[in-house]
Parts: C-alpha cells; sequence; structure tokens
C-alpha cells in the first residue's frame, strides 16, 4: 500500500484524485492546492485530508510518493522538492518549459534515485498498446510512415495558451512521445508549418492552432503528425503505421455502435465531445503503472528521461516553425 | 459465336439485349415481343432485328440459343417451344407458376437435351459468390445458421402480385435458391410467419409482403430468410453463415465510400436505390455462364432442376403461411 | 444508503458483489450463500459480513434490500421471502420456472407493495438502449421486422442444462423480453425451429441449442430471433429494427480499435471471448436503477411482470418446438 | 461522332484504345506507336487502323481529335504537332518534364484555340468527386488541412526512375493537382522530406520513394501528402478534408464485402492489388469529359493551364527536398 499526496485540485488534478481512491493498493492521503477552499473540497470527497502546506504533504514520514499535478510553472519545483525528499514522484508534462532547466532537473532527480514518472496517458491507450505490440512484433516490417492525428475540439482558452509554451510543447509533445514510444527510436530531424485558423488572437500570441509536423527518424523513416486545435465533431485521434509489410491503424474511436439507414444515407454516432472523454481510461492505466513499480518494481516505462526527449523534439519543432527550415533535433 | 434471339422487351429483356450486345461471344440476332414497336425499337438499339414471329425467333437454321424474357405466363410455353426446336435456352424463372406443369416441362426439356439454365442471377454476385467459396472451404464447419434478408424498396404495382404467385414463389424464391446453391443440401421442411404491411390490398389479395422463413437443412442446420417489399432505405440485402467455427457475412452494400463527421454524427451514403442497382452486374455474369456452356460445353451451374428445387420449397412455404405448420418439402 | 443483503455467492453473485461494493449509494451488508466459506470470503472481499442464516439477510432491521442471485430452484422462495419480510427484491431471471408457480408469486409481491425488479440486464446496454430510444423517436416509422441473434461463445454444462427449463426459457428468453421492452408491445405468437447442432447429448435431454424463433406483434410486425449456445468466435450479439421509414441497427461489438492491412486481406480484433464480457457492464447501470427507484422513487422499469411476460413467450416457444405448430402466447 | 487517333500502344495506351472502341460517341480510327506490330496489334483488336506515320494520326481530314499516351519525352512535341494541325487533344501528364518548356508549349496551344485536355484521371474517381462536392457546398466551413495518401504496391522499375523527373513530378504530381481541384486554391508553399526505403538504387539515381510533403493554401488551410512507392498490401488511396467545421473522408477503398468471424479475429477483403485496378473506372470518365466537350462545348474541367500548375508546385516540391527549406511555389 503506497500513501500518496496530491499536489493541485484542478481540472486534471480532480481526475487523479478518483484514481487515487479507487486504485486498491493506494492510500490516497492529502491534497494541496494553493487554493485552500478547493484542495478541502477535493480531499473530503474522496477521505483524503488537505495538506496543511507542502511540507506536510512532501513528508517522507508521511507518504511515500506524490502525484504533481499542479499548474504547469510549479511542475520542477515539485519534482525537485520530492527528489530532495526522497519520494517517488509522478508529474504531468512538462517537466520544466524550459528545456535546459528541465534537463538539469532530470539530471538532478535521476541523481536522488527516487522513482520517477511522466505521465503520458496516451502511451496507456489500449489501442494505442495494441498498435505498438504489432509493431514490436516485426509483422509489418520496417516502419515507413507513421501519421498521428489529434484534432479538437474546442480551442484552449488564450490565457491558457500564453503559458503553454506554444502548440508544439503543450499539445504535439504527446505526439513526439508517441512517436519514439511507438518505433524505439528517437527523430533526428523536424519540419514544421503551422496556421492560426481558430482565432487571430493565437497569431498575435505567436502561436499556431492548426499545424502539420513531419519528423526523420534514423533509418529514414517519416512520421507525420497534423495537430488541430479546433473541431467541428468532437475529438479526434488517429495513429497509423505503414512497414515495408503492411499497414496498421489504431482507428478513430466512437462513442456508439448504433447505425442508422434512412432514405439514401447511412449515419452513426459520432467521435467523443473532448479529447478528455477519449484518453480518460488512460489516466487510471498511468497510474497503475507507477504503483505497480512501487509495489513490486515493475519498470516504469514512461520516465523522465522520455519525457525530456520529446521536449527536445518540440524544441526543434518550434524552431522550424520560425525558420522555415528543417531542424536538427539535439538530445542533451 | 452464338446466335442469340431474345424473347421479351420489357425492363428486363432490354437489360438483358444490352448485355447480348456487348458480349463478344453473342451475335445478337433478333428480338420478339408481343408488342411489335417495342420489339422494333429494342431490336435497332443493338443492331438486331425485330423478329416476324415466334416461329423465324425459334428457327434453328438461324439462331443457336434463346433468352426468355418474357411475361411470366409465357415462360413454359416458350422454353417447350426451345426444347421442341432443339435451341438452348436461358430462362428467367419461375419455369412455370404451377409447380405440377413445371416439374413435367424441366422432364420434358431434359429429355430434350437442349442446353438449358434457369436465370438465378443472384448465384452470380461476386460477393455472394466469395461467401459460398468461403463455405465449401471448410473454413466455417458445419454450417448452424444461414441468415438472409432481402428489402424493399418498393412495393411491385398491385396488377403484377396478383400475377406473381405470392411473396414465396415470386420474391423469397431467390433466396430459396441461394440456400440451396450456399449449402449444397435441400431443405427438409419450412415454416413461414408472414404480414401485409406495406398496402392493406396486398392482404385482400391472400400475399404478404412482409415475412419471416426458416428452413431446416439435412443435418439441422437452420436458414432464416426476411423478405420485405417496401422499405424506407433502398434495396438491402446481406447473407451471412454461422458455421461451428466461425462466421462469414456477405454483407449490405454500399454506393459510395466517402463518410462525414459534422457534430455527434458520422454518416455516409447507404443503400442502392432498387434492387436492380443492387444486383446489375450479375446479370451480365449469369448469360457469361450460360454461353461459356454453349461455347466451350463448361457446365451450367443453375439448371432447370434448380430452378424446379427452389419452386418446391416456396410451394411449402406458401402451405406454411396458410397452415400455421412447419411444412414438409417435397421435391418431385 | 440502502442496506443490501446478497443472496448468492457463486459467479454472478461474485460480479453483483463488486457492483454492490461500489456504489456509492449502497452499504453493502450480508452475503449469504448456502456455502458458508464461499459467502465468507466473498464478504470479506468487499468489506461485508457473511449473514448467519436467510433470516439475518432478510432481516428488516439490517437491510432494505435484497439481491436474490442464487440458484434458479431458489429465486421464488427467496422472492417470497422478501416480500414478506416487507424488503425490496432484485432478483435474477427467472421468477420461477414454473409459470404458473411465477404468476402466483408475482401476484403475491405485488400485492406485499414492496419495490421489487427483475435483471432484465441488456436493457441497460448503451447501445440497446440507443436503439430503443431511436425506435420510440418514431424516425423509423413502424416496426415491421425486429432480427436479434445471440449467439455463443461455450455450451453451459449438461448438469446446468437439465435444470435451466430448455434454451427458451434460459436464453432466448432475454430476447422475449428485449422484443417487449424495444416495442412496448405484447407478442401474440411464436413459431420455433431448434437443433443440437454443439452437442448431441442435447438433444438426449429434451433440448436444443440453436433455434430460430419467429413471433408475431400486435399490428403484424415480426421479430426473428436466433439463439446459438456454441460458437467458435465468441459472443455475438446484435439487434436490428426494420421500420416502415427506416432501418436501425445496435451492432456487433468489437473488442477494440485496431485494423491491419497485410497482403491481400484486412483484420481487426474481433468479438468478446464471452458473453459475460460482452454484457459486463450492463449489471452495474441495472443495480443503478434499483437503487435509484430505492432512494429517489424513480421508477422501476424492469418489473416482475415484465419478467413473467417473457417467461409467458418463452412458455409458448417451448410449446412450438413440441409441436412444430405457431403458438398463441397467453399472458395470465 | 468524334474521330480518334491514339498515339502510343503501351500499357496505358492499351487501356485508353478499349475506351475509345466502347465510347458511343468516338469513332476509333488510328493507333501510332512507334513500334508498328504493337501498334498494328492493338489497332486490329479495336477495329481501327495502324497510322503510317505521325502525318497520317494528326491529319485533321481524317481525325478530330488525338488522345497521346506515347512516351513521356514525346508529350511535348505530339501536343505541339495537334495544336499547329488544329486538332484537339488529350495529353497524358507531364506536358513536359521541362517546367519552363511546358510552360512556353501550354501558351503557344492556348493560342492555337484547340481543345485540349491534361489527363488528371484521379478527378474522375466517383469518390473523390463525392468530396469535392461536399467541400464546395460549405458543410465543412473552410478548409483547415487536407490529407492525401498514395501508396504502392510496387517500385516501377529503375529505368522508368531515372527519366521520370522524380516522385514530386511523377507521383505526387497527381495530388498536388487534387489539392487544387478539391480547394480551387493555388497553394503558396511546400516542404517535403522525402527517403529511398524500397531500394537503396532510388537514392543513387537522387530520388526518393517515401516522402511527405506539406503545402500551405492562401488562407493558411495546410496540405499532407504521403507518397509511397511500394507497399505490401496492395495500392491505397484516400483523402481526407479537415474543415473549420467539420470533416469528410474518400476512403480506401475494398475489394469485397465480405467478412469472416474467426476465432479472436476479423478479416475481410483487402485492397487492390496495383493502382491501376483502383483508378481503373475514372479512365473510361476522364475520356467521356473530353468528347462531350468536343460534341457539346461542355467545358473541360482539367486544362493544360491545370497541368501547368500541378507541375509548377511539383518544381518547388523538388527544390524542397533538396534545400530542407519550405520553397514558394512560382506559376508561371
Amino acid at each position: 500500500m503506497q500513501r500518496f499526496a496530491l499536489i493541485g485540485a484542478g481540472f486534471i488534478g480532480t481526475v487523479h484524485a478518483a484514481n487515487l481512491a479507487a486504485h486498491p493498493d493506494v492510500d490516497f492521503r492529502f491534497v494541496f492546492d494553493v487554493d485552500a477552499a478547493r484542495s478541502e473540497a477535493l480531499a473530503s470527497r474522496h477521505g483524503a485530508a488537505a495538506a496543511r502546506d507542502l511540507d506536510e504533504a512532501f513528508d517522507p514520514a508521511l507518504v511515500e510518493a506524490v502525484f504533481i499535478a499542479s499548474s504547469t510553472d510549479t511542475h520542477s519545483g515539485n519534482l525537485r522538492r520530492a527528489a530532495d525528499a526522497g519520494i517517488a514522484a509522478l508529474v504531468e508534462k512538462p517537466i520544466d518549459l524550459d528545456y535546459a532547466r528541465a534537463a538539469e532537473l532530470v539530471a538532478h532527480v535521476e541523481r536522488s534515485g527516487i522513482p520517477a514518472m511522466v505521465d503520458f496517458n496516451r502511451r496507456f491507450d489500449r489501442d494505442h498498446a495494441e498498435l505498438r505490440r504489432i509493431v514490436a512484433s516485426g509483422e509489418l516490417g520496417d516502419v515507413s510512415i507513421i501519421q498521428m492525428s489529434s484534432r479538437g475540439p474546442v480551442l484552449p482558452p488564450l490565457d491558457y495558451l500564453k503559458v503553454s509554451g506554444g502548440q508544439m510543447r503543450d499539445h504535439t509533445v504527446h505526439f513526439f512521445d508517441l512517436a519514439r514510444w511507438l518505433t524505439g527510436l528517437d527523430p533526428v530531424e523536424v519540419s514544421v508549418l503551422g496556421s492560426a485558423l481558430a482565432d487571430p488572437r493565437v497569431a498575435e500570441i505567436g502561436d499556431v492552432d492548426t499545424s502539420v509536423a513531419t519528423l526523420r527518424l534514423p533509418g529514414d523513416g517519416l512520421v507525420q503528425i497534423d495537430s488541430v486545435r479546433a473541431t467541428g465533431y468532437g475529438y479526434d485521434e488517429r495513429i497509423e503505421v505503414l512497414g515495408s509489410r503492411g499497414l496498421a491503424e489504431s482507428g478513430r474511436m466512437r462513442t456508439g455502435n448504433v447505425t442508422t439507414y434512412l432514405g439514401d444515407r447511412v449515419s452513426s454516432e459520432g467521435l467523443h465531445p473532448g479529447w478528455f472523454e477519449r484518453v480518460q481510461p488512460t489516466y487510471a492505466s498511468a497510474l497503475d503503472e507507477f504503483v505497480a513499480a512501487l509495489e513490486t518494481g515493475s519498470p516504469i516505462t514512461a520516465t523522465l528521461a522520455d519525457g525530456l526527449k520529446a521536449q527536445a523534439i518540440a524544441e526543434a519543432a518550434t524552431r522550424s516553425l520560425q525558420s522555415g527550415r528543417t531542424e536538427k533535433i539535439t538530445y542533451s
């Protein structure tokens, strides 16, 4: 049984709180949030306590692990605190929006020896994992092209976008990670074209909301990722892996299985209304891997080093958006 | 090269005329129809001649074969004439709506030795034929249940229905034949429930337009056929074969491959507007088998005996509709 | 908060125990099973107690409700006990395999005034419920034909089959209920053909394992149900409703969404390995309706009267299997 | 009735010959090929004559139109000859592999006033045309991203590749044209990453066989095209248009509609074995537009100017492959 503190009681903290409370091997002790009322409310809903302060939440006498789901700018401070306290940490991406600081911190945390995991939850999508199994089995041959889409449905608030680091670091980074995870390879270069189509103010803050990134893998396979912030048909995510011998696809996921035939049209239920509904089950599975690692010593597959590498790709992608060039990706 | 006369210049005769004209091994000589103007028009469109009379159309000095697509009540007379003239005959079903007369005629034609074929065109549907290949391969194991649907889209005219022999003999008979063709077995009993839902006048003439027939095969496999005269979504035909080891399905056929995602719905192009659009390619393939048999001696797989057996099932099915009992099927 | 006792700690009792334990408005108090060790084990897994005896489990001072998931022959006794104790009861079907006794008991329970529900869990299938919503909306027009399949995957043990009442009462009864639930109509007659294909011993005990039932609805719509005990491709359930204006289908449910293209074949993940995996989520939803009814007075939609009517259809269907006739359905 | 000469009796010339022979408004007069025996054989199969020389084939007293399907390096010479003779011309792409020469020639032909069409046959794909209709209807809103795939199945011979102009000019150019045709917009810039994965000799001749091109449209919509020369699963072509309000897809086309369920897998018939089988019907439809234009003055929608613009995109794409930069597209 692992005692946990949860740092952050916002939307995603609320999701994690429910999963922590339901996990048979977790003793959910504390919630900490800068908003004490919010912290109190979430804690009491799940039989946990609101931590008095961060010292209590990170007290190694009281907890074995923290789940860091606080605002992006506090990830690195909280992760460092866990390392220094010798407490295991599961952290939302990004580690730090500044790549150099993130790299320094990852090295520091690795030296500390604490178990640490970045919450790349999409790796725990059941269909994506089956796709990865097929790639690894070799039945598709060598990877030629991977195609990924992540679309919609609603532009995040401008205030969020301003501090998000831009679409590559905030949105596409999940798929940079999936590209590495699916192939076991570190992409070597990247080229991106992007546009602000959903809202002209996105361009004003120097960001894009619609982009196509192309990566080159060692061995010359290519990866194509389109990332779209706003759609009119819900949240659309799919991955396709083309190999020298065949193709496999983790397809669009429908919300239901009922089809109607009326007149000359066939129609059925569409996609999930939002990204959260689509990926919701992955959060519990990601937590499960982390808890199992603490309980049994099984491996953590989404390491901080993975988080850093995905970020390195996002850095080069961001440069490419500005330079109009294919950019080399440098991993520290 | 086989010289052909076509008997009948109605809707289906027009279809056959185009196929005769396009077939590389057919010399399309004559069209005969009781309506001379219609006969003339169809013949001239395809470079054939309107036959002066049936004697010319069935003259063995002028043609090797006749395609009998005249009105139902004239099928048997024309088929007998072909047998007596020693001319090959491809005949639309039914041979004769009166089963006893049909049986006598089939025996007569078989004694004559002419090549003869009944136009069970659905046997030449590309998907159904692939389904049959799978059944024959044994990969499904022994057949447990076959399920067939044939639905819509529009009730034929009442005047046609009055002389059609009823839904079992006119409509479902195609699927009685497919049941035999798919399994190589002669069903032993049949039970039918039926209703007149599309138009109350169907009941007044003692017919049904919506029915579910269940057949028992030797070995106790079951066959389920629903036949519906009118739908609101075009023409719907599908077949599913469940065996002891697996299932295979010749699915609903869509008219196109374009899908739209709008709001929370996915929609795509529906079914064919009518049965004819669905089965159109099968007519040319059926003709092709007949011509190949004449040219090369390859087998005719849809024999008059097959036509008679399907009719025997339709007879028992018609009795079951009236008796409310499972009826034995008697093949003469 | 409703205090519950669970009667029966076999396979399905174990399923219900987990749902009772997870339900926020249930205080899961007792488990009773004739096998005390089994009872003890299940209770302790979920923080409940093993009831000393039935008196404790049905003590109105200790519980508000019982969930009757004991062996079939004890359903009626336990249900009567609940009625007499004034405790709400959620009972697995059948109420009593003997229809007359079931009818008498339902009348008795109704007089008692306790909230009572039969666990027709398939009504709570998300896709089937969406199908029902579409039918009720009127967009399909009047119902012409309903087609349902329930297939496989594995023949239950012979010892179970011997006391099951036969395929109509044990298996097809769920779909007799769905026919009523989808249409709001009570079928008037039924005709069944059946076979023992999976194991010849099924015939020896007077049962079938493969059957096709056809029902007539008031208004002359037809319902077709094929029920198959053993398949080679997992558990296959689908429902299709054809109306005068269109068709709607609650389709086969796949276990995943990954497709591979290799050579000239496309392949993907198949059906659920068993019926349980397919319907698992429905048990919690059914329980939820029952608990909500107790908590808020919201209606119970799967009443004992519904259970009795489905059983009445199964009685007539069983007679039809033997008589080879279409049988009238008599509701008491 | 339009009298035609066909120039070129190779693979694609043979396809066009059959369509010319079958077209009701075409009088198929001549075939010319540098290989006289080949010319003779093809002509005699379709009741045409082998032209003695190009003078006969382009004699305006003998023909109204030529179909130029000769080798790539002779397209421009033959097109110029048609213009100078005042004969209508339907020409396979490219007009001339040298863009400047092609531009000069198009201007020359336009001055001549002959009806001229480039054979962009994919515009006549039934599904792609339906997709275009949907885009034009406005129901998708403004175009955000178009995604196109064209894959496989077999690397063309090295000798062909050497003179093909490279993948952008030979293969992807069809999809550059479709991007313009679908949107009515001329892309402004393009970025391409490519690899030689199918055969290392492709790299030796300075070409790629696997590429991802990204185009920017006026208004900042993006177009993503992956082009792959060799696959292990037949020929795969699909197009997806994402707009501000929804998505539409012209999906992968299957060769049949039969599905099998065996064990835990579902499988069905795959894609077409080659690109030709996939696009075959489009050639007749393209010819039909051209003939209709000659007969009735209806518009030619795939003009030489369209051919030139697609080529301009291919020029910029080829530059981008070498420069690693996003390249501006210049239309002359």
